[in-house]
């Protein structure tokens, strides 16, 4: 359940710029019809099956628009939906149903489209200590949306953004002077809650990340072989991640090497939207408020 | 080429946003290795053959961060990009590079997606009257990008919003009480520069569409054979969209049956991104401006 | 009736916007007398006879300050209101009544003053097929609300900005190289669902745009025998507009021509307002919610 | 001139919005025609005598779309402007040029309109010394530009807004349970730099406002011989300004009571526009910087 | 108490920002170990005596997380709380509570360390006719919170800000040729509901001043030995305000001086927090509203 | 340095809110006596001994105001300043730095005293392993420039916000139904990248925070003795924060205890401003920009 909280200071205003995009002066169709409040209701349906996720932003979205909608849901987040089954009721002014259908629907599409892909990869590490992170190429000012749709598929997120996580490549290394000196200016800069993780290529970069003590050591593009003596040599003393090229086929064979998490940025980038759509919209006997 | 106005005016803010959400408080990892200013630049690689879309809204990321920024780019939207090939050379304040690169790219490949399946359906419909469109179920608060790139892949764009155009469905008959009504009622409110479009799902709603005197009808989820009939019926009197289960597969057929336009969700719910990264991040001897 | 989704999506945040304008720390004067919550009612009085437009617009600034504020009222829009008549009744805070006044009879006095000008052109048009449009001529960030008053006065808008319709004029014909070239253009980049307006000052002009296949075509600035010839010539194969010095004493010889719509800058740019003003603010005997 | 540091601070953020308002999501039709930048320049051209006022406003519309923007004009704020007359002259990208038109004369001839006005009002003082002030009677939004196009006329402001003066009325006498109650709160709450004024509609208020020691007193709707009456009795203890059915009928002889200040809401709410346009747009040999 | 009026208009939205700074995304730790809405309730508890003010920011800070939060006040500001005093008992969902408390407390405690501060140098002034002033040396962003809370602590406010006030110093002195010009100026282009300050140095600008006809003339930096014969040859002609090295030491000496006024930045840029916290939560049998 | 990036993106914002609330209209006095731009310059001056932070904000207003400002200065951020030293010479247009004066001085004067009460702290721990942390306690929306100042003057900060980092309380522990439940959960619900810290005020509640595997364990109001103990059962298993209590004269001696980290709120808020002033503001002979 997403929290109130979170709703109001960092979701709405999302919501409501998205609602502006679509609507930058009326709702010209609904408007010309419809020149007076009435009450409706409309399904929720599945039209595929996969995992629900987003179900509150879905209703946020009408609530802003009219603050009487209700919504009577017979699943929640996390819950498989099935092709044709009845999601939700939505009920309120059939203004709000009209104008918010859209941009409603495009959140929980997409949502639900993230966390049915996710949890088809987790099903992959099923049995194995691996866990699946997503990344930062999610879509720009979408990415709480997406983050918490990987977590509702079964996945865990790595760092929110640049300012809450402190990740070193290649090119910071280059400007730092080395690796050592990289975790050393990231230690004593960086606010102290913060893990250092530094990504490596190479067996020899793998050594010295270890020395430099980070504390979590990101595997790139290594075929397994590497991938297999470096998660031995970190022995414990650093927590690992793989990244690149990362597919469903290769997920099985990556968890057996044991790394602690392997992250996959398609989870974000590339998942296909699951199709729900709002059917069935009619009048009911109830006096708007 | 994007217009500087659209840009200033319509885009910069998004962009800014998208920053913002990557960077809430600084770029922590950057700020610590590199305490000053320093000249570098960066290729643009393309990983995955498709077409280039958005190279002015990676440009512009940077140069919302460090006016002094430039590029140079060997491609233009609308071009074919070949895995391998080098789209452009960045250069800039190398932390400017580093913070904005995300961002950047993540824009960049969500575009540059679109635009590449966009044209690969377009290409099914050559040598035909058909024209691909988009429809509203864009990404929110991306909608502008998306419906650009979709140009760049030879798609046509359908309405912006829900204030620029009129599409009266079955909800909106059923509250104005007839498609005779409803039509005009809309003729009566909007603006009158808009055309009036209606949905229609058989050939009886399609006459009175007729009848009524819209500008456009959409032929919404019918089988070859009704769209046929349907067109027959209209015999140019309207234009015609088709709209509902629109496959690649079923394109060719669909544009044999000389609809003016197809409408694909797909082109923006669904596309995969392409695949590009930020490569070769160097300095160079270059007074920090 | 102003829908619910309008106010809140679109027109909240003008009204917010000019309050604060009005009150930038404070309001000064009635925090110094009335430290405390009170209930009280005040009456909306018509001070010149004219046609109301925008009650809710009035009402709305006072529920953003106090959201238990209520109004009763004796009229809506569209009606005509005489000199000395109580238009309704507005009830809450009275340092929400207090502070929001101005800024309330601001909107609704400017509102009221379109509606009624634009009704006393419309009469003039009153037995003819000729309706009269608005333009873009509108005070700046307060277009919303200019034009829906001209539809409560009997006008119909024309396009609602840049963004929503295509109208090609002599440096767009520039600038494409002649007329067919530039509604040629403009179809092509233009979303399909805009009718492409030409404006055109000679007969010379007026048969390329209809060669070019122009939906709307302006006569601008001619003189009523030229006028008379291009209705004529378009033949109903295109709407036509009459634009430019357009007065009310022409208004009946325009109409007679058989031009289908005139527009008039000056209905959003000089009607002077109606006035109308709070009066008798006095205690009422019921707590503050 | 209106300085650089209001126009940043405090006028931009009005422009854009207005800019936003015309162009949401782009310029279609300038878009459409003109792919690429390209530089010209156009004439701002005078079509009814009057004065000038906002044309650092004017320009500043079009910098803001494109930096590179320049004008040269041959007239400043405050200057009487002939029918005919070419006021200046604006060069840049031919795109701004376009896409900024109507906001940019939608500032301007409201601004001259108001300030036209205010002249012809303030002629009627001539020889004396009473002063035409403005009232809070302004458009919604456009606050800033009204009350300095009223300077630009000639007139003086009154408060700015309800933070920044105080002026208590009956409603605010009543709250406060009389005219020294009234002052006495006003007085110990406001910021010690504000002077009190206090509206009084009789001589009975007059005395109790000048015992209270009120700064400046509004002689409201007072006919002419009341008003010589009261300001023969605050004989220089307050200041005095006549407020109500002020015409500019009846302003000389307002203005030889003596009255040191008469206020006139028609000045920003009634007032016509002066008709101004940007005609001769042509491409000029520059490259677009 | 604060107005609703002035909370909901100017101060929520910074209340906000506040909330936004310190949830960028949303409260990890909240969220994780409280999944779901519970209602709870904590005590506001005093740790150092003081005075109370800002309770209704503290408050607004959680109905604005929550609606449904309700606090029962055993004090109002103004009151002297003393250490170890239960101020209040907030309830509503744990989470607003957790996630609220310490941008409440943030403002609070501020709030009233200046309260605290100010009367205990108001105490100094007792007995005499001067009256303590504050400054804009108050904290970006803070200033209504801090000139608010001066008030609570018996100070009184100089102007809110640059555009309410005229202040005249050296450097505009300067820039008009002179007192004389600057006062005229002044008087010219303000508001003229704007009393003119000006700042002197010595008696000879104090001449000046007076001749110029300034409303109200700052001592600035003066030993008592000139501020005395300063405010005997104002002789009543102006207010008369003390400003510079005002210690609390200093403040009974000046006071007899007979100044009319004594301003202290310290008071808004130098006082410490008075300490309060929120304790003791525990969850209530109550359902979440 | 600070970042140009983090400048625009993270400062420039809060800046200019913060001009807006000191010019909500104009700047009246300069407006007035200033009629033209006029380049200028203006020494900032040290008037009290400390370490000089927020150079580069200080800078960022006025280039804010006027483009082309330009500073010259004699420290950077981290020197120590001493009472009459000239820090810096600003210049550029007068009207600019006139406007911007107050507010510029207003976040270097609480960002130096954060810096200099921060280095006089850090003193008293030289010699010694442990650090100095700032807190949340800082002043609403100031964050960033407060907790920057810490670290100019010898500080660490602490977690950013509460998304940043994971702070599990007694109140957290009480939901969760136990220290091992609460970080669990809190490890299962954060970004794998934070590092969990537990808040303890016993020696038993340490026990469990250490079986729980907590990172970071903060050591809460414990005595000396207490503390001690707790350190040497931590023995290097977890990162150990005194808090509470936390005074200079304290310091030393917790220091001897061997705690990896103390945490004051103080250093944010409650330390007093450093005097400095701009000084000497003449004009001198070049031509505005």
């Amino acid at each position: 359940m997403i929290s109130g909280v979170t709703m109001k200071l960092n979701l709405d205003e999302e919501l409501l710029r998205a609602l502006r995009e679509d609507i930058t002066s009326e709702d010209v169709t609904t408007n010309a019809v419809m020149p007076q409040a009435r009450v409706g209701q409309a399904d929720l349906i599945c039209k595929e099956t996969g995992v629900l996720a987003g179900l509150e932003v879905f209703t946020r979205v009408f609530t802003l628009l009219d603050a009487s909608c209700t919504i009577e849901a017979a699943f929640q987040d996390g819950d498989t939906i099935q092709n044709g089954e009845r999601v939700a009721v939505v009920r309120g002014d059939i203004r709000a149903l009209l104008s918010g259908e859209r941009v409603a629907l495009n959140y929980l599409q997409r949502m639900c489209g993230i966390a049915t892909y996710t949890r088809s990869l987790v099903k992959e590490l099923e049995g194995s200590q691996t866990q699946l992170l997503d990344t930062r190429k999610t879509t720009p000012n979408m990415r709480w949306f997406e983050k918490y749709a990987v977590t509702v598929g079964g996945g865990k997120n790595h760092r929110y953004n640049l300012s809450d996580g402190v990740l070193i490549k290649d090119n910071h290394i280059g400007a730092a002077g080395g690796v050592r000196q990289a975790v050393e200016m990231a230690r004593a800069y960086a606010p102290f809650v913060r893990k250092i993780e530094v990504e490596v290529e190479s067996l020899d970069m793998l050594e010295e990340a270890l020395k430099a003590g980070a504390d979590i050591i990101m595997l790139d593009n290594m075929d397994l072989e590497t991938m297999r003596e470096a998660v031995r040599r970190v022995g414990g003393r650093a927590q690992t991640e793989c990244s690149g090229n990362v597919t469903k086929e290769r997920l099985k064979a990556i968890a057996e090497i044991g790394v602690d998490f392997v992250s996959c940025g398609a989870l974000t980038h590339s998942a296909p939207i699951l199709d729900l759509s709002l059917k069935n919209l009619k009048p009911v006997d109830e006096n708007i408020r």
